[in-house]
């Protein structure tokens, strides 16, 4: 739920003037995102979304991330697409926040994934892997193992408010992880974030990505790492095979996963499941009471922390034995 | 900003199946709205607001509501039209609620309303009353004098919390709206609740009515001070007197006021102006710290209560001379 700024409709219709965008007929602030405030617009053209960039994202970060929109879409993968403006830039100002407009996907999210969607979902990523290169735009992976650490820095002493024995557990594990992360896999731009709310589907059938303000250069099989941790444990906390099984297939189907990279993978999930317990302990123990944002519990992002460390062979996330 | 309520796409899909909508292709939660969730929908026809009636409105009213939209539309008014399942109802359920899906109004709602747009709502709101006649069903204004007494007994315990001085000031303004209370002015069916975000515009040109779930029965002229108090009135706490002339104006050049509703204004502006210090005094002591909800100051409407009891003449309402 994000509508953090509101526009004044004189403001919009300036900003608008320098667009090739149509007339401007509805605009409605819209429930999606957490870091931005995003707007439907209804115009004489096609519909659109406009996105004011808040404060959490890095204005110097737009060029890489409205870039990479270009470039992925030029590559043919479906995802939201910048307006340039009629001077040719895709990022203009807006009630002092830099401010795109954006096609608009049409498609839903969905609440309840089944198998057939995680197989989609892994193609998709697997396809947006590699469309991904030849983008020159780099954009290191701030939440990887060194943002833990910073993360749990500031975090740590509080952090047995939430659960007797974070502390006495995180702390190793972050020094564990640290230690053995791996250095030399297959590495391009990721999404870092393809939750269930960032893919659209029309029926069954994929019809894009969206939001792509958390991509960065990073391995590979991090991004799938994610993916199992976003889309194949159902809401009881316990691992669905079967959906693990068609996301890596359908994944593999589009870019097969070397041997390195499937060994790596229980390492890699332990790392992404920590690192967004990590983000979710830190907004937990720092979001003011009464702000307008859900705090989403860093407990379950632990449970499938513990899972992971529990896999001995990665066979047990529903590959065929290799 | 208003979802309360997530819904799923399969939930919705078999919700749609009752009416004949067209295929869906996008919903989002949109930040409109604070009693209901809504959702903006997209299908291969025209674009749908979905709404889900939370607990906040009694499910007994959404005959009323939902009629009068279609009575008001009838008759020629621009304001969303409740959409007929197939079965000929205008209420269905979803996710456990009564749900409607009505009509996409183009359109924004003014942030900088001016003294011309204030015109144009005068006129709309006189519109509106006039399109009402005839309308069968009826509903007794909650929010009138007893209901005033009944959100006071609420909160005066409390209400110094607010501003010292409350209880004290409260009290004998109740006292005396109800001893003074006008019952013999024209009635009929009132919006009561005209603020800036429930009337659109495209360009210059009131494009429509939205959001009839606080419609009544009660004095037409209340609505005209309830409009004047939504208006007329500068962020700083000044009553604009242009703006007050243009709203009067506009309403009387389709249904001129009575000598008996002109010289009640003042009253009854009092009585609107208590009406939302009083909702909004209750939503600051009862809203729990966290809820996703804007809460709004109460104090603002009793400055303006302060300012209508200063009023000894309509005059200075921005009236010509009677």
């Amino acid at each position: 739920m994000a509508v953090y700024t509101d526009i004044t409709e004189d403001d919009l219709k300036t900003f608008l003037e320098a667009y090739d965008a149509g007339q401007l007929t509805s605009y409605k602030g819209i429930a999606e995102g957490v870091e931005n405030s995003n707007f439907l617009l209804h115009t004489t053209q096609s519909p659109l979304i406009l996105t004011l960039y808040e404060k959490r994202v890095e204005k110097s970060d737009l060029p890489f991330f409205l870039g990479l929109m270009h470039h992925l879409a030029d590559k043919g993968l479906s995802c939201p697409l910048p307006l340039p403006r009629n001077d040719g830039e895709l990022l203009g100002e807006l009630s002092g926040r830099p401010a795109a407009l954006i096609s608009f996907l049409e498609g839903m999210w969905l609440r309840k994934p089944e198998a057939k969607h995680c197989r989609e979902v892994g193609k998709a990523l697997a396809a947006m892997h590699l469309a991904g290169e030849g983008f020159d735009i780099k954009r290191p992976n701030a939440l990887s193992v060194e943002g833990w650490k910073v993360l749990w820095e500031k975090s740590r002493e509080r952090a047995d408010e939430v659960e007797t024995g974070l502390q006495k557990e995180i702390q190793p594990e972050i020094e564990f992880l640290a230690a053995n992360w791996p250095t030399d896999l297959p590495a391009g731009v990721i999404h870092a974030d393809l939750f269930q709310d960032n893919v659209f589907f029309l029926g069954d059938e994929l019809s894009g990505l969206i939001d792509f303000y958390f991509a960065c250069n990073d391995f590979l099989a991090y991004d799938v790492s994610i993916c199992l941790n976003a889309w194949c444990f159902e809401k009881d906390g316990a691992y669905n095979v079967t959906k693990g099984k068609a996301l890596l297939e359908g994944y593999q189907s589009v870019r097969p996963l070397s041997a390195d990279e499937l060994n790596a993978l229980p390492l890699l999930a332990r790392g992404s499941a920590l690192r967004f317990f990590l983000t979710r302990l830190y907004d937990w123990l720092t979001t003011p009471e009464g702000a307008l944002v859900v705090k989403k519990d860093p407990i379950e992002y632990l449970r499938k922390l513990r899972f992971h460390r529990s896999i001995d062979n990665v066979a047990e996330y529903g590959l065929a034995s290799q």
